[in-house]
């Protein structure tokens, strides 16, 4: 089969003739992609950024697509059946899956294109295929459903549920690429007042309003845009979801009496916690990796016409132009994209 | 009256003569103070550190007594009833107080001893009284009372609920001082399976195993202990209860993922926050100014013997000799003093 | 000044002069009204149901108006201030209004048009006035606010926050009256991904439909439009909003697994409760009377145009009319009337 | 192997020979018990209560033992691995095991000595073991263990937990058996205020008053002594742990404002529900089929000596007495028994 493989850090990929993968163990199940996509995960370990993936290895932690084949334990999919494959992979029955901290399961967690083969390939295997792999239910977009494998689960848990967003609160969300507009979008499911979305790229602010947020901002305006927004009281939640320190920084700035600074991005170093004005504050600070504990509830609001997934997909590319959509994608200013489907 | 009063920066605290003070507002009480007592934080103002302070402010936010007197607007409360006073002042119907943060009261918060005349004196007056006082439940010793107006509140909703402890969580308490205690004990009231105290005061290590705690450590030997206790998890609620960037930072070591950490400390400058190691690990750090919105609570389990807070009171003296207990309390290690109770 | 009295069971209310009411306690605030309304409660007083209220009672507990005269105890509030009246008054001091149960409040509860005189009238003292007043935010409309003194609060905090309506939820609402298009509009701001409205009148449906509900049902169609909608499984939250036993009933054929009866009706007779069939079925029944806590939530969202409270408006008369108003209000069904609008 | 079976409604159980079990699915595992214990439901299923449960039914669903053999897909047990068996089965990835609802599993819940054989037998075949089984934590008393299979997650989750009880609260637990005096012993994880037991055996009193019940009554006096021991307010948590009308009845006599009502008992009759009394009372009603999503958590607290599982039981028999156990466990009142521990 054909697959994209990381040749090491500050190489191009390559797209491969590999063998096809089989199921390995009775909770395996085997996945022919339809769709994939790119992650800013992804670029980071073409990087890399992430030193423990060996060369070699296949990218990608989202996809859809349908059964291909199952171990003997699987019963809840047979060949077929269409899926959406979880960027996260979970046991279900561990010591942190019983908490709901799949991300943490002591098998699984964040392993496709990472710890395992992942889904830039015609075909993928899924561990732990029952609690990792979801039916498509009737009637949904498949396209759209590319996004629930991670951006989606991820803005709105990392960022949205951490932060308490709740109806009539004042949110702020740091960094307007493709997480943080699906936090923008999951943030409406709970109605807040104001949502104002900060960012340097003056485009992702204008897809930002177009997609709900109430208030927009550069980075060097952005305290004052919230100061006038919320009488001066900062935000409720502030989501960061960009991943340095400056960002971290302007967001304790950002954040109300009571609020929460939920932390989306992905850290490279560390930051100052100014704790000399914030001790007193009652905040909490969050970090997370997803649990994809969510993606039954979007499903359903996928499935209800009630999510617009489908509006951060803007460029699409078959596989033989894999290398041409990671292009696009690296350049995502210039060529305003957010997120770039993969037809397989 | 007799009242101690701050006299600036390094300047020791003076007993004057000064008026008694009297009803201002409709919603104003006036109290006589059977007992009082010292907090850390007034060893703070003494070193100028709480630079809004004018000299001939009268300290103290902690006390019991009895009302002499009431504005027209307070009708649950009349002379001679025998009252606590919480540190912290609240009208309950300000957007904040509705919320549950007395702390942040528009009119309140940390009033006493701070923006007004304090409790180290015979009389003091409250405002707000009818939510900022509470009545004396029959047969509750009225010395462990003091305890209740600042620090068992404080241990409680800034460490111990702050930080979800409750059954079978594994905790670590950095710092053994009265507040550090005071989170100890309450924390017992969630049934926690792992208690870990941790301060370089080898006697307050010998208190805190007396009064709960599994394990103990000094700062050296913390991460191992916890280590050891925890199967190398680390521990689910670690309460930050000192107020530097040392502490903090050694919470960061300890947290296990999906935990909690607490700060309870006051914090006089920025701490690194080493989120390239916290991102992905699930965790949330929270800050609070006490509410006392538990008081209610401790007063029942107080009544009902559930709450052994007298034994955190090590001395006692006599208000004229108000000095004499500044001076232990601020040995508080060589003194082996934890609280001091002031009978005036 | 003209005012509305009840003259007993079965009797028309009367319009009177009578004096216009002053300020009694410092705490105590009078308004002049602009706008009030009649609720279904009304009607039942009129019927003698309320057996503890004596004739003369000024009736009302809605209502929205200016500040004619406020106590000494008063600071939040002024001549002049436009506000919102609470249909439930409360000290916010209290051991209930501490626990957010202002319904409770040992000094108020629904006092207005009930314990003391309401709203149907020029002018009304309201107790308790910090706490039981709110102040109209810039650019709300006074009329739409009206719908926030009672039914607003009551169909979210008794409906909908009660049975936990979520992103994804399926909901039923049993009752198409103005309370249960209240939980209908409110259930929106958590996305549920269904709502099945159900009530015998199919004017009423077709309004619900256009307020957001996915499906309607008359009651003899309600289990299979409620199976047909959730593939067998019944819903996640069922909402009573009519008050009889039948009903009742109702709500326990439609609640699924885990989900939530949430009672909002006032009911007059005891019930069946089938715990041979719900034992192990993993529900919850709730009952409430509205503490009006979520009001500033309320007021936020109307203020950020997210709450559309004018379309349950479908009548308006002036005070002088308000014997025709009751008459209307009185034959709701066959007037298609849902609240009427009264305007001073 | 020898093992208890049901013979139809009426007639005694047999001790028989049958063929030991084997693994059937790739996720099963086969346990040979060393300890079991009988449930109050066992008695209810030889009266026929339970007519889906077919004659020949191996019966039992607590139990202690070590695995034996594992499927193909487990791989968190092996051979000899010592395992508390929970007696809800769950395979920890369906629709209700991802909502924590265990007890609805599409393919387990309450199956053993049901749906299959169960555990009253020398060997018992779990399906879905790595979620089902839990592994004895090191130095835990393996008889106490068994009390964590059904009752101490039963009257934890359905009775304390469901009810909320936290620091303070006041609760009443009406009925003193096995299940009654569980959640007793779980309420104190929770530092309650006031606890009143309620049974007619004065024993069972007297039994709960060792086990840290604060007040106990028959039910003739209890109203007197619940509303002696809370003011007159009733209990803020009432636990209904017998399962019949008359009690249900009663519960609703006893609870607070703003209170719940946690149905724990099994009901085979409708009851009255007071809504003309409860509508506006602000109250819960809770069922519950217990999900043992509390396990881990009660593991930890036994490992840690925290949890007296020991203290309720009474008689211990070898399995060959199996049917004098039975007689002592159905003459429980005369006997003075609570459990019964069976050593295989």
């Amino acid at each position: 089969m054909k697959a994209l493989t990381y040749q090491g850090p500050n190489n191009p990929p390559q797209l491969n003739d590999l063998p096809k993968p089989e199921v390995q163990n009775p909770t395996d199940a085997v996945i022919k992609l339809k769709f994939s996509t790119i992650c800013g995960t992804d670029l980071h370990i073409l990087k890399g950024d992430v030193p423990t993936i060996p060369a070699g290895r296949i990218l990608g932690h989202e996809g859809v697509g349908t059964v291909a084949s199952v171990g003997a334990g699987v019963t809840n999919f047979k060949e077929g059946d269409p899926v959406l494959i979880s960027c996260i992979s979970s046991c279900g029955t561990c010591e942190y899956c019983k908490r709901g901290m799949y991300s943490h399961c002591v098998t699984g967690g964040w392993s496709l294109g990472n710890k395992i083969d992942g889904t830039q390939a015609e075909f993928v295997r899924i561990p732990n295929a029952e609690n990792s792999l979801y039916k498509v239910p009737a009637g949904v977009d498949e396209q759209a459903l590319v996004m629930l494998s991670d951006i989606f689960p991820t803005g709105l848990e990392c960022g949205v549920l951490n932060a308490k967003v709740s109806p009539g609160s004042t949110v702020a969300i740091v960094g307007a690429g493709p997480v943080g507009l699906a936090a923008l979008i999951t943030a409406q499911l709970y109605s807040p007042s104001t949502i104002v979305m900060i960012d340097p790229d003056e485009n992702r602010l204008v897809v930002a309003k177009g997609l709900g947020a109430t208030h927009t901002a550069t980075p060097d305006k952005a305290a004052d845009v919230v100061n006038g927004a919320t009488e001066g009281k900062g935000c409720d939640a502030v989501l960061e979801a960009v991943g340095i320190p400056e960002t971290f920084h302007q967001c304790q700035e950002l954040v109300a009496p009571g609020g929460t600074i939920a932390n989306v991005g992905v850290h490279g170093v560390k930051a100052d916690l100014h704790l000399e004005n914030l001790w007193d504050k009652n905040i909490a600070i969050t970090t997370r990796l997803v649990d994809t504990t969510t993606t039954p509830m979007l499903l359903k609001l996928l499935a209800a016409k009630k999510l617009p997934a489908e509006k951060l997909i803007t460029h699409r590319f078959k596989f033989a132009d894999m290398l041409k959509a990671y292009d696009t994608f690296g350049k995502a200013s210039q060529e305003k994209a957010l997120k770039v489907l993969i037809e397989m």
